[in-house]
């Protein structure tokens, strides 16, 4: 019999249809493939994207100039913004509604000069150094206080929204706290007030103790299916230490984390064949401080499925592969030697 | 400038690019084409389908007999239905956890005997017997007290997700409402208990009076562009008159709504291309009664970009297209003659 299965953060039911699961091998196949051809974000084409904002070029002789090669991570403005840097942000009334300009910064961080190549087969250090970037670009960006959130995400492969297929980390500094980080914020709030425990902490406990839904772990983190996944295969991954805000992150973590990331991607690249995926961090709002019942995150989605439609037409999510079944494929996927 | 705009409903703020708007011509043209072959929905295949619930059969001679060809509309099972109708709710926890059965009803409503057809040029009379299908359903299905609430939508193409091309309506019971119904009841409350006004019966002043993004209307309805919408071309439909439940149309109604659905279908064919989309309805929670503050609509959207990767990694919506630019391109669309 399927299960009806609540989010205990957002309160969001989803549909588990347990009687006919779905196992990797019941997915399309939509191995991402890069085909190459000219490719602004690779090294020598420097001058085709807006002035590097931040580059890491190891610090020897010929590590390179700003705008030249050398560098082996490198952080630029996307050329076609979503958003503006400059300006103020005129909040409006239209009647009974509400605008505003759409003030923001839209930065690309290139994960590596090489072209294919791809997260989850870069060295450890490398992933460390990307996420050092991130880290890097958020501190810089909350220092300007019209900012309110900074959303840090990655799209890897055409079907999964990329529309550059050189390995990139999109960062989006927004003037408002997104509806889907409030809801969490909420959510987690409501717990806290009640229970006086962070609701993240919690999860972690009760996954930890009975790992049925456990991935991997490391030191400092848990890779784990949460309970009531919107997505087959969607997998969250929680730093074991309460932390609200991901700038916060000490650097035994940031080589922890990197190695959670590794592996996690590495695992879904040979159970499910390489899979285009979005990856996303929720993290606390800017100029909020640490928050005792906030824990940033990073939440790992690989798009398995051609149509979403139900969803988009409802809202309401059918999820065709237990979380229990998932962890297991994903826990028992064995990584390439060598990788 | 982009701007940001706020959904005064549930308070989601999104991205509409203004600078480089999109036009229906720079969208992907995926006009939806119906292959043929076998079909479990077409008449005379009334056994491959599980026995019909409802079916509207023309009172004359050679009408037909239940699970017989003859009907104008047919209700029946989903034959791999998300959840079942028999059983207890047996709601428990898993730790912290919440979860139940998966209980409810999942229905197609079969539109029309005819294979290669379309919602969008079905006879008005047609449409209006689709629409009273559903709501005979509802009435139906609202006797049984484990169901909170009933989503009625409709996937047009395997784009939107649809798997049969037989053009159908589908019908699913929850024991549960949905979060994004929640939101919208949640926000409206709000709003009411502020203002003691319906917030879409103001929505639905302003847009009459300024009429920038209305797309047409009748006596009984208003189609338009919401002012913060997640999609390119996403409309809906507001009856007038101020209602929180779908299942108590009127008549008058009835033909009005059939109306206006058939006229905003064509004027998306045409100005769109036949494209695939996704439809539903939004109506209050079935045993809560009349609500002051709830307003039962339609919401349409097509799906006119390959990818939605941005909005599954992150929750945050990026609009191509200002609502006024796609109210006025629906707006000025002609329909073809005789249709």
């Amino acid at each position: 019999m399927p299960e009806l299965r609540k989010d205990p953060i957002v309160g969001r039911w989803v549909i588990i249809s347990t009687d006919r699961a779905k196992r990797p091998t019941d997915f399309l196949r939509n191995k991402v493939v890069q085909k190459g051809g000219f490719c602004p974000l690779c090294p020598g084409n420097e001058q085709k994207t807006p002035s590097e904002v931040l580059a890491y070029r190891p610090d020897v002789a010929g590590g390179g100039q700003k705008n030249g090669p050398g560098w082996t991570v490198r952080v630029v403005p996307n050329k076609f913004p979503a958003l503006t840097i400059e300006g103020t942000l005129n909040r409006q009334a239209e009647g009974m509604f509400d605008k505003m300009n759409g003030l923001g910064a839209h930065e690309l961080i290139i994960e590596s000069p090489e072209h294919f190549s791809h997260m989850a087969v870069l060295p450890g250090r490398q992933i460390e150094n990307v996420l050092w970037a991130c880290r890097d670009r958020m501190v810089d960006l909350k220092q300007d206080r019209r900012f309110k959130y900074i959303m840090i995400f990655k799209n890897h492969g055409e079907a999964a929204g990329a529309t550059l297929e050189h390995p990139h980390t999109q960062l989006i500094a927004l003037p408002i706290v997104p509806k889907h980080v409030s809801e969490e914020l909420e959510g987690a709030k409501q717990y806290f007030n009640i229970k006086e425990r962070c609701i993240f902490c919690d999860i972690l406990r009760q996954e930890m103790e009975n790992p049925v839904r456990v991935v991997a772990e490391n030191e400092d983190f848990l890779i784990f299916a949460p309970f009531a996944p919107r997505f087959p295969f969607e997998t969250w991954i929680f730093p074991k230490r309460h932390e609200s805000a991901f700038e916060n992150l000490s650097s035994h973590q940031m080589i922890n984390l990197a190695a959670a990331l590794k592996q996690l991607l590495l695992k879904c690249d040979v159970a499910l064949d390489g899979p285009a995926y979005n990856l996303a961090l929720h993290t606390g709002p800017l100029q909020e401080g640490s928050l005792d019942y906030y824990h940033w995150h990073l939440e790992f989605i690989p798009r398995l499925t051609n149509t979403a439609g139900f969803e988009w037409g409802t809202g309401f999510y059918i999820n065709p592969t237990p979380p229990e079944e998932s962890a297991k494929f994903l826990r028992e996927s064995e990584m390439p030697a060598g990788k």
